[in-house]
């Protein structure tokens, strides 16, 4: 077992996204088998981009505001707010807000 | 995409743990294939069982304080922490502090 701050955890720049900062908070430091947890931060006019993947995110949202956007439009997220973004679907987050927006982002193991 | 405050899903009572609450926030209600979010509530004074299987957690704290049990020992975890319980690891959740410890726990899909 073991515990940690997720800030004991480095935060790494998201390639090519100024304004966003990744932290691999449980996953290959503990050999997870099986999915990894990221905490992101949004910096205020920030945002990641509007993409697609094969894999699936599970989001939650920590602090801030975010706009989630799909190929359906455009939500607000705030605090408690659970997103599911599926395989494939076209995502992205931006930052509404003038404060930090930090979410939790699980996504299974890269085979 | 979908979104929803983890609220909108309801609160299950742990099978035999007074004061201990269980939301499945992000899994079958969205059809996720590989891994579970759930949002877990633990009263003052409450806990929940001390036990192992064969999947692992992954935990981030919200609010509150946590002890977390393990075979060596206990730890204070407290918002912003993450807790790694390795699969057939020992471990319990117990509330340590006055208020609502809350946490996110991500298990992997049951088979």
């Amino acid at each position: 077992m073991q515990a940690f701050h997720y800030t004991a955890v480095p935060a790494e720049p998201a390639e090519g996204r100024e304004g966003v900062a990744i932290r691999w908070a449980i996953g290959q430091n503990v050999n997870a088998p099986h999915f990894i947890l990221r905490v992101i931060e949004i910096q205020p006019e920030a945002s990641t981009a509007y993409h697609q993947h094969p894999w699936e995110h599970e989001v939650f949202i920590l602090e801030g505001q975010a706009t989630v956007r799909s190929a359906n439009g455009e939500v607000l997220a705030g605090p408690g707010t659970c997103v599911y973004v599926a395989p494939n679907e076209w995502h992205q987050f931006l930052n509404a807000g003038k404060g930090l927006l930090r979410f939790i982002c699980v996504i299974p193991k890269p085979e």
